[in-house]
């Protein structure tokens, strides 16, 4: 066995640290044990009446038919982009490393995707049934059923980068490089497709139902109902676990790649350390969120959840901290490094704890500008009473503004980590904005949990809605949905939060990786990447706007797929049969047409997310790309923001109307505030979540192609081909994101001939 | 005289080049002088009848009121800050001098608004009178009225950078910085109050006028009709011809430092040329736009001007750079730059040229993404039969793709800059880069010519409307008003372009101030501002938030200001003999309450301009305002873009379908076209163009504080003082600015209480 895990061999590492890397490894398998047990005592509750089970089994399948085919559409990239990296790579056994790597990274994101979407699928008719007799037990099942996922992702990440770490010790990198590309890019495709999806489904549905026919959302007769349904899961629930698994992935490479250059072992083993503490805190923490029947506090129970996971978690890190970072004695640090301590160095503590206090801010923010009873919301919501365009003005103004608190904390936390490390080295500063961004995603468990809750509650919503199931459990269901509305928008922060520091971390190791590549030192480099070179501030202008042109493209792609949903369903309510309810639609049609078209659609900004890197590096050379890289965080970081909050607000605003204010359902304000959450859905739901993996996607692939940028940087016939053919296929994605489908078309000619005539 | 012109005693200069100086002088003058002859000429034109000249004299007074009680405002402020000026310069007659031109552009920037906009009004009536007889005397009036804005920016700017030059010489350094922070300040105040009354009169005055009352735009019985055409007048007119004024300016300032540490004088002297070449081929290109009275074809002639223009400045260009480019002999350029010739040096001949090419580009960009029968105008118009929402999402998508290409082509412009210069030394490249710039506005006379056609086109069209024209010259003057939309939405891309430009030349004085104030190389600067330091990265951080915190500032200013508008016009509406007509409404109040509440409102967002980068700076240090202005550069342009353009794609989306397609005026696709256009309003001609001048305050600032920042990078009492002063003058202001205003809560407190009871 130690002869695999070269780690467990070198004489360098203690008795101790091979039992805490057994442990932390242990502790994986924990979280991914204790996953097993909730799937199990979820599994073992009432499915409800058969016309439930039904309902649940038809939106399983057209999400598994999804998934499946997410997986079969990324297999020939994946066998591309897995030889690459094989024949990219060094030594032989680094080449293999980093191959599998690559392939265990995708299919671990692409699993917690697909095996907590099947289970929430499970769930929510669980869910649904319970609510006919118990909140408290409705809710503790679609909890749990969240923290299924959430510690599926917490044991798959920290699994995967602690066996690469004990398998290759210090060449590790090379290989976590593999394993964190593979997870990121998986990610961009499932956030992508599944946004596409998602939200083609759910404008389509309700610009027929809700507009043209007046029928209530989940109304089974729309043949899109059920599309809708899987949308959620696809999008909220898959696409979200992907999206924070590589987010955590991310962090602990970047950590230990840090780590490993700046203090060595102990820099490596603390943050896996650190992790370890978070699934067991997570564990202790999700477990807890319980409320009594009278009571029916589910948003109290998780908060009060989340409180005691960051409670365990802060006492764990300070007590391992104090226990763990010793290093050789020399002069005295001042007392808050060393506690007094000869030799204690709890810097890395406090930078997690900066992480976590991050966490909660971004929380806080989030929750301040997308919750109904707030001023954000309260403002855009009076807006309704002036019209469509007042609703729009008011939740762009919301939008914009929580961008800039957002970043400001964000800026916040990386200048927190900076003065804790002030005046060390560089590399030692990078390490503390690596670990704050695993403090920040110590609680990933509890995120997730709150996050998968959303879609398991509206999904069970719906069947019940579906279901006609009785007043009392409609109201605990719908009481359910509107706390998973809460949670659901409040991860959306943390998701893109976490995107930041860990690309900002990535950017570290890019400025590491040229010196490495390049032969010289840290301190060489760091004048090539000043702004005041015009080539830094080319790329960067490039960068900013890559983020807005993939914006673009994503949204143009919800447009025209949820045109072609609304066809479809438009056909099928031809059939008088099934208006009046004695026919059931062909959900698998509209199932179908929205898996092929988010299939299709995500190809073009998955292409542009993995080309741009290469065309600016190839073509502008190492320093374009670090600006570039600069500027796709700032620009990315900003929007996904803007964009997720002003569709959040414009959700709830509509949320609050329908609760009986400014005239309720069906007044003017109330369609006034549907064409705000109309405008919002693509931006909060498919591209602003889009640009997180995007952000990480970018800077990944820049690293990995930084020796070729370097090798290369004289330009030669073999540059051009690749910068030639990159450009080339870019401008066909691009000219063809642009183009209607056909179908827009044919529709078109046909009103235009109509009115001619 | 000699004595004052310290330039022309310096025995360095040759005999030639006092003469060019005095010539270029000379030019400034004769635009100054077209300027008059052009006003002449058109007060003699006929006013037309009693009824027009009347509605004109009513915008006209209304304008000018808003102009005197704007510089109002502004005295105590500019009192305040020539004060700090004075007392922070070094040298007396340095003091002094910068305190006068401070005082100099806040002038002339505010007199090109004031002079321009007077004209402006007294054109408009003319070209309603001339539209009875003649479309060919129409435009030529028209258009004419607009060119002398346009020399007024052109004589006054030149004029204002040759005196300084000559009275300071090497000095000139200091004395510009004031010149050139006047002419932004004031711009600032200008495009931000005017951007605020223009959008609350506009989107007051069709709320209750065309979505209430169903009655046309530009109705007399409408009180807010001349707030509107004043609000045209004021906006567009001043606040455009200000803002391009300024960076006219800016651009010179930062093309003679640069010129000056890179060239000596030859680098000063040339750009002052290129800029008189420009006023000269203005004056022609702008004197041959005219078309026969069956053509009818005004966007041709407009064109062809500016061909002719670009034509004969290119010639100029080269012509008087092979002549004066000559440098000691020395190792012998390549071909591309000394042409053959030894000693000749053509570098800043290209880079000006480049700046033509990007004047270009960025012309046709912002015209394929706003012109009605374009592709992405028409994507949008398409939307509209699909509804409100999906006239919104497509109009966003449209904007956020045309601000990539726009920062694609500067970036570009950025690069061959470089290109042309590359191999040299960081500051020849700067100058590059500002030459460039100047290049890129050596067409400002043809420019504000098309700009300021725009608004008087528009107020002749509603003079027309107010005074019941027959139907010939209604058509006229409808047909001129669209060719204004085009033109003046063409200008607005022109003036973000260069106003990155400009900021981008003044980033890389900041970077050899830098230098100078620590007495460091430039070399030793560099890897101060690396992307890789924390420091640099955290104020890049917060400079990007900066523009979208400012947006939502101004985006939501005129939201309440617009509210109060709608009060008062239903107010009146209630007076019967109003409604019927026999009664004038009071258009003063209108007036009035714009004018009050643009001035109000404009504090907020100036307070923040000038007061961020000194919290950054005074902070987190030189480094990290280094990062904070590059920041806010690239989110500053790719929002400023965005809006403009989306804003541009909605209006001329609603104008295709008052055209008669999908419905036509009336329909559906017709409401949900005027939302799109009402929703575009406030972005595309408030918070949009405001930007421009914002980041421009903000370089000016940073330049302006940074001897301070590097003489306190210590920290002390008064550091602390001054920036706790700051932040909380800050955070008054930004809270302030989320405060709905005392009218909207009252209304809002009368509609719950309605609805509760």
């Amino acid at each position: 066995m130690d002869s695999l895990f070269t780690v467990m061999a070198d004489p360098e590492f203690s008795n101790w640290e091979r039992a805490a890397l057994w442990s932390v490894l242990g502790t994986a398998v924990l979280g991914l044990l204790y996953a097993v047990f909730l799937a199990a005592q979820m599994l073992r509750k009432d499915q409800g009446t058969e016309a439930m089970r039904k309902i649940s089994e038809a939106i399983r399948i057209g999400a598994n038919a999804y998934l499946v085919q997410q997986f079969k559409t990324m297999l020939l990239l994946i066998f591309v982009l897995t030889g690459l990296l094989y024949f990219t790579a060094g030594e032989q056994h680094i080449k293999i490393g980093r191959a599998a790597a690559f392939i265990l990274g995708a299919g671990f994101s692409w699993l917690v995707g697909f095996v907590g979407m099947n289970l929430a699928v499970q769930g929510n008719v669980r869910v649904a049934a319970a609510s006919r007799t118990s909140f408290a037990e409705a809710l503790k099942i679609a909890y749990r059923t969240g923290t299924i996922t959430g510690m599926l992702t917490d044991g798959l990440g920290l699994l995967g980068g602690t066996l690469i770490f004990m398998i290759y010790g210090e060449q590790a990198y090379e290989v976590l490089l593999g394993f964190g590309f593979g997870g990121t890019l998986l990610a961009l495709f499932m956030r992508v497709g599944g946004g596409i999806y998602t939200k083609a489904a759910d404008v389509g549905a309700d610009l027929v139902g809700k507009l043209e026919k007046d029928i209530p959302e989940d109304d089974p007769r729309n043949a899109a109902t059920i599309a809708d349904n899987v949308g959620d899961n696809v999008g909220d629930c898959a696409g979200m676990a992907a999206d924070i698994f590589e987010s955590y992935e991310v962090t602990i490479v970047a950590a230990m790649i840090l780590g490993w250059a700046s203090f060595g072992h102990k820099g490596v083993i603390f943050p896996l350390l650190v992790r370890a503490i978070g699934v067991v805190s997570s564990i202790i923490g999700t477990y807890l969120v319980r409320t009594s029947e009278e009571a029916r506090a589910a948003m109290k129970a998780i908060h009060m959840g989340y409180a005691t996971s960051a409670v365990v978690s802060i006492v764990g890190f300070v007590v391992v901290g104090f226990y763990y970072l010793r290093f050789p004695a020399g002069e005295m640090l001042p007392g808050w490094i060393s506690l007094g301590v000869d030799g204690l160095d709890m810097r890395p503590v406090w930078t997690t704890l900066v992480g976590i206090a991050l966490a909660i801010s971004i929380n806080y923010l989030t929750d301040y500008f997308t919750a109904p009873e707030k001023n954000p919301v309260q403002f855009v919501a009076r807006a309704t009473q002036t019209g469509h365009a007042t609703t729009i003005i008011n939740g762009f103004a919301v939008g914009l503004e929580s961008s800039v608190w957002s970043i400001l904390v964000i800026a916040l936390a990386i200048f927190g980590s900076f003065l804790i490390y002030q005046g060390t080295n560089p590399t030692y500063i990078a390490y503390g904005v690596a670990m704050c961004g695993i403090g920040m995603l110590t609680l990933t468990g509890n995120n997730i949990s709150m996050d998968v809750f959303g879609p398991v509650a509206d999904n069970a919503n719906g069947i019940g809605e579906m279901a006609h199931l009785d007043k009392k459990a409609r109201q605990t269901l719908a009481d359910l949905d509107a706390v998973g509305n809460t949670t659901k928008a409040i991860t959306k922060g943390i998701a893109i939060g976490s995107a930041v520091i860990a690309a900002v971390s990535l950017f570290n190791a890019y400025i590491t990786d040229i010196a490495r590549f390049t032969g010289q030192t840290y301190e060489a480099i760091v004048p090539l990447l000043s702004i005041s070179e015009p080539m830094v501030f080319i790329g960067f202008l490039i960068g900013g706007s890559i983020p807005f042109l993939f914006s673009s493209m994503t949204i143009r792609a919800v447009g025209r797929a949820a045109f072609l949903i609304v066809q479809e369903v438009r056909e099928q309510f031809k059939d008088k049969a099934i208006w009046e309810g004695t026919k059931k639609p062909d959900y698998a049609r509209v199932v179908g047409i929205c898996t092929s078209e988010a299939q299709r659609e995500l190809i073009g900004p998955g292409l542009l997310a993995v080309l741009a890197p290469v065309i600016v590096g190839m073509l502008l050379h190492k320093e374009a790309l670090g600006g570039f890289l600069a500027g796709i965080i700032l620009s990315g970081q900003l929007l996904a923001v803007f964009m997720s909050n002003a569709g959040g607000a414009w959700d709830n605003a509509k949320k609050f109307i329908e609760d009986g204010h400014y005239g309720g359902k069906g007044s003017d304000a109330h369609k006034a505030s549907i064409t705000g959450d109309t405008v919002g859905d693509p931006l909060k739901d498919t591209a602003g979540p889009a640009l997180n993996p995007l952000i990480k996607v970018m800077n990944m692939v820049s690293l990995l192609i930084l020796p070729f940028v370097v090798a290369h940087q004289e330009g030669n016939l073999f540059v051009w081909l690749v910068v030639l053919a990159s450009i080339a296929i870019l401008a066909v994605v691009i000219y063809r994101s642009k183009q209607e489908s056909p179908a827009v078309l044919k529709w078109q000619a046909a009103i235009d001939k109509a009115s001619t005539v």
